[in-house]
């Protein structure tokens, strides 16, 4: 829309339309002909977490491969950290997501891989995140047998868990866990009533997407590798019902040197697609939606207008937002990721007149001013 | 270094050291552990228009193959627009540019096409970069002959704009000029005593680089399609003195999806390579150096150490501005890209440990603060 007005109301947008048309307001602010879209929801992130991986990033940039084993690393820097430590950590990335003009975040546990840190990771995640996912199952932790540690994660971990989160994630890959470890984990959470997700087809083929589709989880995240079966299985998901969103980390596939994973392809099939950062200090250690949106129209085909779809609406159907929804306490919770009445007020404004300046300009700050459940937030310059 | 200080005194770094052995200083300032690196040096921008191509660029994204042609759509807008029109659209790019780190700049003449435009082109970019390279030959504009045109630039035009300008430079490419053109011109310009560059091997092989070696030119520029032959060239071009820098600009490679210029190998047969943003309206509408930075490491192959030394050193060398220099007019220059006595002081800090995260956290604003020629400039957060 060109020459339109978005009138919010508390956490909630009222109106939209023709500035022509706008009701009365107590307060107007003219953003000056610049293009207004709704805040990143980027519904892939672990943000609980201490310490740097500096050095094995400037090793894999010199040449070694990514294994999963570097996690291990965080795992231990998170469980010497306290939790004011691991608060302040995630505040400062929440809030430089922010200021790029992300407005809704999930994050997931995944670097204590023991009852007391994961439902800690928990805690602390559970006031600072719009969604939170319980990923014990990240690893296998030193010291541990994987059949064992499955056991406790699908058993005493989820159990301490369960109330302070909204999904269950397993890395479902080769190096952490199979399909039977990964299989049971999911079929405890569904007992639940948890919702799903897993990362899966990131380092090569594997089992996850399949399992992700048959057992009906919200999200298969990574996706670099699969196969014209699996594509067609993602799009398929979709028929009579919800299906399972495609997210993809293009940042995480460059910081890894990876293939990027086939965001065209699954478009072109009737998925439905959600780009995300995966900020971890491991693999993708940025909170920049916009660096994401710009590498998905530069790099992996898409359009503009699909990729900023992909990382707004995307995400929020990725994380169950997209409609209205009610806390187990009662509260509602006003959808994600859309300009339209009843959505939370989550809306950014660039310094560019389109989106398309998003991809047009990479790596320049656009970001004017943001909106989150109807607060202002000051971006980069302040609101006119 | 660590535990460094440096200090600076008038437009110059006067000393570089261990922070226990700092002389004394009128103000200090403390930036608590951030790196600091010297200012980009980009040394490759094309700021003297007007108007947008947003609709190419939109068009080239959903599938259109990028042709020089386009050039001809910035000129048009460019004649329109009144030297305060484009004053102010340099000023905002080159402000831009400095919040992101460049306390450098080259600039470009080329959206003019005759000798009055291509003059005012080149006086608002006199007093505006450090460097001014005069593109007369940068299309045939509409309703030339090649030829006539061609005897123009390297008549004429050359001729009013010799005075202000430090360099000159030839689109050398298939849509563009041929070799025998592009000679005529960089033969001209030699004769006046003015340094060269090149536009070549952008598009496709072509005769761009060996041209710019032969004649001596102080750089050549885009190098995407390069035989080993020419990438040799470049290196033994060192042999014995001042050879010829070859400048990569990837966010031009990404935003027209051609391939990335093989700056790795060029770096492994031993040529200098400087990164620089290409920052104009049409092909790499970017001001920023970090995300040039970042692509380099991520995709190129670069290390951190190299991509950082191609942005600021390498930039100076293409610039022949590594060493002291003095005007026509007697005034003192000093070198650019380093942080060492005598060099200008153009520092940039970092919000992070090390240079690493120019890399390690993509897209993210590292920016703290920078100071160019001695003068503080606010980054995105105050000095503290």
């Amino acid at each position: 829309m060109r020459d339109a007005a978005v009138v919010l109301e508390g956490d909630a947008i009222a109106w939209v339309g023709s500035a022509a048309d706008a009701p009365a307001t107590d307060e107007r602010v003219d953003v000056a002909g610049r293009a207004v879209l709704p805040g990143w929801v980027d519904s892939h992130t672990h943000l609980v977490f201490a310490g740097d991986r500096s050095a094995e990033f400037e090793a894999r940039m010199a040449g070694a491969a990514y294994a999963a084993g570097g996690i291990g690393v965080t795992v231990a820097a998170t469980r010497a950290a306290s939790d004011a430590e691991l608060a302040a950590n995630l505040d400062r990335l929440a809030d430089e997501a922010l200021r790029g003009g992300t407005t809704a975040l999930e994050t997931k546990t995944g670097y204590g891989l023991t009852v007391a840190d994961e439902l800690r990771s928990a805690r602390i995640a559970a006031g600072r995140a719009d969604s939170v996912t319980f990923l014990g199952a990240h690893l296998v932790p030193a010291g541990a047998e994987a059949d064992d540690y499955v056991d406790l994660v699908a058993g005493a971990m989820l159990e301490a868990v369960a109330p302070l989160v909204d999904a269950v994630d397993v890395f479902c890959e080769r190096g952490a866990f199979d399909e039977p470890q990964s299989r049971r984990v999911l079929e405890a959470a569904r007992a639940r009533g948890l919702a799903l997700r897993v990362h899966g087809n990131q380092l090569g083929p594997g089992p996850g997407v399949r399992l992700a589709v048959e057992l009906g989880a919200l999200s298969v995240d990574h996706v670099a590798f699969l196969d014209d079966d699996e594509v067609a299985l993602l799009a398929d998901s979709w028929q009579g019902g919800r299906g399972t969103v495609a997210t993809v980390l293009p940042a995480c596939d460059l910081s890894t040197r990876m293939p990027l994973a086939p965001a065209r392809r699954l478009l072109d099939a009737g998925a439905v697609v959600a780009i995300a950062t995966n900020c971890n200090p491991g693999t993708s250690y940025t909170t920049s939606m916009a660096f994401c949106v710009a590498t998905a129209v530069l790099q992996m085909g898409l359009t503009i207008e699909e990729a900023v779809r992909a990382a707004t609406l995307g995400g929020a159907v990725a994380l169950d937002r997209d409609a209205p929804r009610t806390t187990a306490g009662g509260r509602a919770l006003p959808p994600l990721g859309r300009i339209r009445p009843g959505a939370r007020a989550d809306l950014q404004v660039l310094d560019a007149p389109s989106i398309a300046h998003l991809a047009y300009r990479p790596g320049v700050p656009l970001v004017h001013a943001v909106w989150r459940a109807g607060e202002p937030v000051v971006g980069q310059r302040p609101i006119p």
